[in-house]
C-alpha cells in the first residue's frame, strides 16, 4: 500500500497574509476610506455566506509584529476557487491600500499514521467534519509551515512505515494533551507550495501554542525530523476589530 | 561513455512568472487597458500559431497565492527565440501592468537512464515528440526546480551509473503509476540557471500532484538525493479566462 | 513532568525596530515636523505611564549601523496590547517618516532549568519581578534571537533533562560572572517568532555584550548548540536625546 | 612553495548584469532614447577601442530570463579602470534606464595544478594570451561563480596538493573534450567578491554548456567539492543587435 | 582565565558603505549639487580633523562593482560617537542622493593568543597605537566579516586554548609573510554585529589582497573553521578623486 494512497484529504487551502500601506491609507479622503471599507464588509458578509452554505469556510485575524497587518485563511472546494477570491480581492479599492506579505497553498488532509482501513473514510461524516472544517473563531492564531529533515542519518523518509508510525502515534499524544485548549489543521502542501506541510493552530489562550510546540520539540519526530519555517501569530478579527483597526 | 552523451535534448524552455500592478492596471483608463488587452491577445494568437506550425509551444496559467499571478512557459529551438519573445513581452503596454516574479531556463531533455543505446534516437519520431512537445492543456500545472543532492554521503554523482540507474528505474515506476493522470515534462538546466532540472506537471486533478511527488518522496532517489526549489501551482489560463482575471 | 510545565511566562514582548526615511523628513515643512514630534511625545509618556501604573514597560534606543535607527521595545500582559500598540503607532504622522526594519513576538520567561519545585512560584514577587520586569535605562541595548540546533548529533532536544540542566548552570554561571555589570531578558518565541528565543542584554558597557556572548561561545551549550540570528546593537534614547536625533 | 605563488594572474574582471527599466524607456521620448543610443554606441566603440590598441577587452551579451538583461563583462588592467568604466556608465542617460541586477569582481588566473615550473612564465607570449585574452565573439556566452567546498570530510583544502593535482588533472581532460567547442575563461576571485572564482564560458552551441557542466559534475572535483552560484545564460550582443533590443 | 579576558579592545568601528542615486543626482540642479559636494567636503574635513586631534580615524573608499559605491570606515572611541556620525550624514542634502548598502559594527581588538601576560598592555604605546590606529591612506581596501565555524566535527569553540593557539600561530606565519604589503585590521563583533569578527585589509596592490586569502584558505584555521561573509574591495578616495567619481 503506497503512502499517498493512505492519506485523506478535504477543502483546498490559501493562507493570504497582508500588510497595510498606512501611509496610502492615511492619504486617501474619507470617501475612498469608507468605500474600501464597505468593500471589505461586503467580502467578509460574502466569505460568511459561503461559510453558511457549506461551500468553505474563511479565517480573518490581525497579525502581531511587521510580518504582516491581517491574514485571510480560506478553505475551498478548488483551486479555482481559491484564485477567484483572491482576483477578486486584489480588484477592490481596499486591496490597494495593502501589500502582499506572505501566502501558502495546500489542502486539509488527514494522515495515513491514523487510518483504521475499515470502509470508505469519506462515508464517516465525522471524518469529513475533519476535511471540510469550519473554522474556530478562537481569540489567537499560529501558522507555520514546516518539511520532515532529509538530512543524512536524520531522513524521515528513509524510515520503515512503522518507526514512523510509532513516533507518530507518540507525537500524536502530546497534541492529546492540549485537547479543549488548541485546535489543530494540518494541511498538506507537497506539490502545492515550498514546505512539505502548513500547521494553523487556533485557541482562546496564546501561551498555549508556545507551550504545545515547545513541548512537542522534545520528541523525537520534531526534535530529530522537523524542520520550521516562520511563525505568524496573530489576535481574532471580527468585522468591528478588523474596522477599529482600521480608523484613523 | 560518458554520462552527458547519453542525454537526448529537445527544445529550449522558459518558464516566465509575472505579477500583475493591479494599483496600475485600475489606474489606467478604459482605452489603455483596451489596448493592453488587445496586445495580449496577438500574442496569445502568435503563440497559438507557433504551435500549429510546429515552431514551438507556449502554456498559460494563473497562477495560486502570492507568488506569481500568470506563468507563460514557452518551448522554442533556439535561446535567441526565447530571448526574442521575453523581448517583445517586455515592449508590450501590457507588461508595463506586470512585474516579475521568477524565471526558469532549461531543455527539455530525456534522460540517459533510459536509452536503449539502438540507431538515432532523433530519427524515431516518438522520442521527437517528446522533445518537442506540445504542451497539454490539462486543467493544473505544477512546476518546481530540483538538484541531486552532493552532501557527504548522499551525493547521487558520486554513485555509479549501476547505482543510479537502478534508483531512477524503481522511480520511474511510480511515474508510471501516474500515467494518464499526470503528464510531466523534465527540462535539464545544468550549466543554464540555478538548479540541474526544473520539473513540470500537468493533470486535470491537481490532488494527482501532491500524491505523486508525495509518493516519489519516499522513495531513495528523491528521499536521499533529492533537493527541491519553490512549488508553483496553477490553473489554466484560455484567453477568455485570461480576460476575466483582468476584467475590473 | 513535561518541559513546557516547568518553564514560567510574564509579559508579551514585541521589540520593533525602525528605520527613519531622511529624504521624507527632510521634506516636510516646520508644522508636519513639529505635530510628528508631539505625536511621538505623547506616545514616550503613554508608555511611560503604562510603566507607571505596573501595566508594562517599554525600552527607547537608537541603533548602530544601517539596520534600523530605533527600536521600541514593549511588554505588555496580552498579545492584543501589543497588537494595539504597534497600530496606533502606525496611524500617526510620524510614522510614516518611518519604515518597518525588524520586529520581534516573544514572551518573558523563566528557564525551567532553575526550578526549585517548592509552592506556586508565581505567589514570589521576586519571580512576578523577573516575569514582569521594568526595563532598566542602561546606556547601551543588545538584541539578538537564538536557537537550540538540532544537527545530527549536535540535537539539544535528543538530551536527556539531566544534560541538559548540567550544562545551562554551567552557562548560568557565566552570566552570574557578569552580575552587576550586564542586565539580561530572556524571551521565548517557540511558537510565536522564527526563532526559539529572544536575548536582550543592556549595559552601561557595550564592550561587556562582547565580553559575556564571546566567553559563553567557548561553553558547549553555546559552542555546540547555540545557533544566532542578526544582533543588534544601540544607545539609549530619551525624549530629549530622540529629539535630538530628529533634529535637522 | 606556497599555493598562491603558484598562480598567475591577468587582467582583473568586473561583469556587470544590468536590466532594462522598460516602462522608464517607453514613457522617454524620441529625443531622449535617440540621446541614450547615442551613448550607448559611443561606449561600445570606445572599448572596441581599448581591445584594439591592447588596453582590455569587453563582451556584451543579452541574458535570457528575468535574472537581467544585458551584461558587460570587462577585462582590463587594474580595479581603478574598471571603478572608472562602471562610474562613466553610470553617469550617462542611457544608465537611468537600466537596474543593478549582479556583479563580480575578479581577475583572470592561471591555475598552479599546470605550472611548469621553467622560466618566467610571463616571458611567454602564449600565457600573457591567456592573462590578456580578448574575449570570443561566440554566439552564446555562460557565467557562473563558484567555491571549492569546506564541509566536514568534503574539504577541498586540506587535501594535499598531490590530490589536488590529480583530481584537477583528470578535470582539465573532460575540458580537453570540448576544445573547438568551448572557451572557458577561469578568474579568481578569493579576497575580491563573494565565490572563489568565476567560470565564463562562450560557444557558439549554448547546449554544450549543459554538456560539458553536467559531465564534469560527475567528475570528483566538482562532484565532492564543487559549489555553485547561479547560472546566466545569454546571446551574443553586436551594436546591431542590441539596438534591435532596444528599438520599440 | 577565561578567553574574553585575554582579548584587548580599542576604538570601535562602523564600516558605513553606500550606493548612489545616479538618477536623482543627475536630476538634482547645480546648485543642489554644489551644495552636496559641499557638505561631503565639510564632512571629510571634520574627519581629517578627528583624526588629527586623536579623537578617532575615518577611511573613505570607492567599492568596485554593484554591491556599493563607496565606504566610509569610521574608528571612534564610543558607540555614541558612531551613532551620530551617520545620523549627521544622514541628515545632510548630500546623502539623499544615496542609498544603504550595508553596514558593519565591531571594535579593533588584539587577539589573546599573542598575550604575553607582562604588565599593564594598554600601558604600552605600541599596544596603543594598534587598539586606535589611524587608517593606512593605501590605494585599495578589502573588507569581509567571519566566522569560526561550530558545525559537528569541526567546531573551533570545542577546541582547547592549546590545539587553537597552535593553529592561530601557524595563521600569523603566513600574514607575517605579508607585512610592508598588506595592512590588516581585526575588529571583533561578537555581540555587536552578525558574524564574529571583521577584517578589513589595506594594500597599495589589490593583487596581494587574493594572495594572503587563498593563501590563508589552506592554512587549517580558515580551511576547516573559516566561514566567510561577502567581500568589499575599492579604490582610495581623497577629496579630489571623491569629486571627480561625483562629476558628471
Amino acid at each position: 500500500m503506497n503512502e499517498a494512497a493512505l492519506t485523506l484529504e478535504g477543502w483546498y487551502a490559501l493562507h493570504d497574509f497582508r500588510s497595510i500601506n498606512w501611509t496610502a491609507w492615511k492619504a486617501a479622503d474619507d470617501e475612498e476610506r469608507a468605500g474600501a471599507l464597505e468593500e471589505l464588509h461586503n467580502f467578509l458578509q460574502e466569505w460568511h455566506g459561503d461559510e453558511q452554505s457549506g461551500k468553505g469556510s474563511t479565517a480573518v485575524y490581525s497579525i502581531v509584529g511587521q510580518k504582516a497587518d491581517f491574514v485571510f485563511m480560506h478553505l475551498r472546494e478548488t483551486l479555482e476557487e481559491l484564485n477567484a477570491l483572491e482576483n477578486a480581492f486584489n480588484k477592490t479599492t481596499f486591496a490597494q491600500y495593502t501589500t502582499k506579505a506572505y501566502s501558502y497553498v495546500s489542502i486539509v488532509e488527514l494522515s495515513n499514521y491514523m487510518a483504521s482501513g475499515d470502509g470508505d473514510p469519506k462515508a464517516n461524516p465525522e471524518v469529513m467534519a475533519r476535511l471540510q472544517p469550519i473554522l474556530p473563531k478562537s481569540k489567537y492564531i499560529c501558522f507555520y509551515p514546516m518539511n520532515k529533515k532529509r538530512d543524512l542519518d536524520d531522513n524521515w523518509y528513509m524510515l520503515s512505515m512503522e518507526e514512523r508510525r510509532g513516533m507518530m502515534r507518540s507525537h500524536g499524544m502530546i497534541g492529546r494533551g492540549y485537547a479543549g485548549k488548541v485546535k489543530q489543521i494540518i494541511t498538506g502542501s507537497v506539490g502545492l507550495d515550498d514546505w512539505e506541510w502548513g500547521v494553523t493552530l487556533f485557541s482562546d489562550d496564546a501561551l498555549q501554542f508556545k507551550k504545545l510546540v515547545y513541548e512537542m520539540r522534545f520528541d523525537e519526530v520534531s526534535a530529530r525530523f522537523g524542520e520550521f519555517g516562520s511563525f505568524y501569530v496573530g489576535n481574532l478579527l471580527n468585522e468591528q476589530l478588523f474596522e477599529d483597526m482600521l480608523k484613523l
